[in-house]
């Protein structure tokens, strides 16, 4: 009835749990059956008693036999048997890798690396000691930890003109799940979602999935138009006013007092983007949308994505000091150790310096590819988004060829924003997105000289 | 017009800045007016023409003023003024504090602490190399490090029965984003959702705010209701089949099997949360239903917060192969840190290590507790959830007195599990949860003492 092997590693007591387990499964031993009593079991298979009764409780805990008192252990009727053969173990060693190119003008890479300075290696020790000294672990805050978030808090009031406290800020574990949270916050059958076209697809991806009925708002020269949003109430705006992505046009300060008029008269609420906003090369960084607002109108997400690092996954939300925040529906996204590391980062004034030179060496690349567009194209290829940021958006006259194919034959890779766009099908072709904050200034050339020589092929 | 004081240290363009700003925004400086010329301005204050310029440029960014070509600048036509004093700043430091009681069953508590063990420092080092080698930071996959992944694949074979590919992971920022991801992979329009009453406030919350019918299913002891199940179909049946949330029963093998053969027929998909099936004491682990499946319809939902730490923030689910994963609508929430420091830890073998010492330290745990309340109580307080976990649910007589009162005036912390059941309404006020996971074993004793203090005053 079983074949027991004491010569090999799997224990006696999980040798016998797993024949019993095959049996009653493929219905040799048939419901309602009695199994050997554990003490015959025991002397007729020279094994421990404890080894039968650790099997037997195994397979009463799983449901597959029971026990009367005094009368042994009985199978369990099961269901029509649906366990086959197990499935063979696939587990593949490498993922289907997406094409890589070269020259990769991809927006969001980020260079130099942030984990090779001192300032984090200092901010990560410091942390790590700190949570060492604590006996218990518990869960974390729901809005994250409170000293990152004050330490965002004095960020925000010092660079960005926003005052707030560290209650009206959320910590979470990137852009992507701050999207989520608001639209978990509010309710789809109470606002709209009006968002820029072109914009960024992870918002209308977002509420789109949770039921709102989108509003694609299209842009003028000075960005996304207010009278397209004056006709709607009880919606809320997704705005990137410092500087639009993919387009790179800051919103005037009139279109920013009508939106908050518009919001304060239709029970309207702007969520502020400010993606980039510290990153601006020929004047001050813009104030936040949120400084402006007197109302509670304007919800503001910030990001360490682009000044640190696109790994790190931490993102934030600032409410407005008005609304009253539904703490059991948070739960921090991002790992207590991140979390203080970043906040003592922040503390030490290093992230301020960061910023600086990240502008620094930004302006001089941005401006390098200003000036080599400028030499070899004059004003055949338009430029979108000249003073800030860490992309562009090239409109490239090109009537007839596959234009990305061009440019990954030539071991280039540029990104297209049509599907950026509500409706995809109105067709944008000729623009494409270059991001310059992954490429190493001194290689900047040799990227522009790639770019350029397919380029020249379709002009 | 303007008072620039040199002596001060805001630089003299963003003084000139600042108090054309304010006469606009105040309407002393009228639409269409005229500023004074560059040249002009910087004559009759003595100062350079560069930082005029650069506050009329900053002027104009944010659309203040605008240019006329070859006659100067000009202010701005702006909407009704909405911009009064600013705003104080007021930060607080400290946030208004939970009470706390010395003696806190808390569920979901960890000791010991995992960041003082070797291997995770050792585990930390090693992803810390490796990131300092990048040139360029990129954003992570967006189901999560491969590596990570597929050390996740290979521990779930071993320790839960469960064969799959990392390529079915999605690594996320805990237990309740690995929620709404399904809530936002499913459509609310297409399923329904079953949940376990009582159960996980989590899962009702999440997906009853993404617009999902809900269905409580009432458990009996032995779990969950097949029968009530039966009827639905086109519906998400969550559940905590090894360690039911929060009576602790184990769900039968014959109900497994019944539920796979109902999700097979009716269109149904079953939601696995395999919170802490690692901790069994008096057997080894159940197999996850996931591994029990043959037709795809097991999701299977995992964490780190009950055997590392709550603090972590890392949950990952495991889809059915045959399900094909929009990719586009991932973005792992967790920081690529952690995800490389948790894959060299379960790559070092230490993960299987700690969870035995751990299993090891919760079942003197657990059976202490059960001894104290059999020595003091005997069948007086029903104990549900005996064999495995972190947490048990009591029964404890009480007829007339407020029950969490009398304990929190004991310094004790218990955990009413009233607001676990879909309709609050039904009373089950007798009926606590302590969690042990957080109590050191040498304060064992005293806790309970303290628990006993109140218990004997309800009794």
């Amino acid at each position: 009835m079983l074949e027991l092997n004491k010569e090999i590693k799997t224990p006696i007591y999980q040798q016998i749990y797993e024949q019993f387990k095959e049996q009653i499964i493929s219905n040799t031993l048939k419901a309602h059956e009695r199994l050997p009593a554990t003490r015959t079991l025991a002397q007729d298979y020279h094994i421990s008693r404890n080894s039968v009764l650790n099997a037997y409780q195994q397979l009463e805990s799983e449901g597959f036999i029971s026990s009367k008192i005094g009368s042994g252990f009985y199978v369990e009727e099961l269901p029509e048997n649906n366990m086959q053969n197990e499935k063979d173990a696939v587990i593949l060693n490498s993922e289907n890798e997406e094409k890589t190119y070269r020259y990769d003008f991809r927006y969001g890479s980020i260079e130099p690396n942030f984990y090779q300075t001192k300032a984090f290696r200092k901010a990560l020790k410091e942390a790590l000691n700190e949570l060492e000294e604590k006996t218990i672990l518990n869960d974390l805050e729901p809005q994250g930890l409170f000293s990152f978030r004050k330490q965002i808090a004095e960020h925000l009031r010092e660079v960005r003109g926003v005052d707030c406290d560290p209650k009206q800020i959320v910590i979470t574990g990137g852009h992507r799940y701050s999207l989520n949270l608001l639209a978990e916050f509010f309710d789809h059958k109470d606002y709209d979602v009006a968002i820029e076209d072109p914009g960024h697809r992870d918002v209308r991806n977002v509420f789109e999935k949770a039921s709102y009925k989108i509003h694609p708002i299209p842009l003028d020269d000075n960005g996304i138009r207010i009278d397209q949003i004056g006709k709607l109430s009880h919606t809320l705006v997704c705005l990137t006013p410092s500087h639009q992505f993919p387009m790179g046009m800051i919103l005037p300060i009139a279109r920013r007092f009508e939106l908050l008029k518009w919001a304060k008269e239709n029970d309207g609420y702007i969520i502020e983007d400010d993606y980039d906003s510290e990153l601006r090369y020929r004047e001050r960084p813009i104030p936040a949308l949120y400084s402006l607002d007197l109302h509670e109108r304007v919800i503001y997400l910030g990001s360490f994505s682009k000044s640190l690092s696109p790994d790190l996954r931490v993102s934030y939300i600032v409410f407005p000091a008005g609304i009253s925040l539904p703490l059991q529906s948070f739960h921090s996204g991002t790992s207590l150790l991140i979390q203080m590391t970043l906040s003592n980062y922040l503390k030490s004034g290093e992230y301020r310096k960061r910023i600086n030179r990240m502008r620094n060496s930004l302006r001089k690349k941005h401006n390098m590819i200003i000036d080599f567009f400028h030499e070899n194209y004059q004003d055949k290829i338009k430029i979108y988004g000249i003073g800030g940021g860490s992309h562009f958006v090239l409109e490239i006259p090109n009537k007839k060829k596959d234009l990305l194919k061009i440019f990954h034959e030539e071991d280039v890779a540029v990104y297209p924003i049509s599907d950026l766009y509500f409706d995809r099908k109105t067709g944008h072709e000729n623009m494409i997105m270059i991001g310059y904050s992954g490429i190493p200034l001194k290689q900047m050339n040799e990227y522009l000289d790639h770019l350029k020589t397919a380029i020249d092929l379709l002009m």
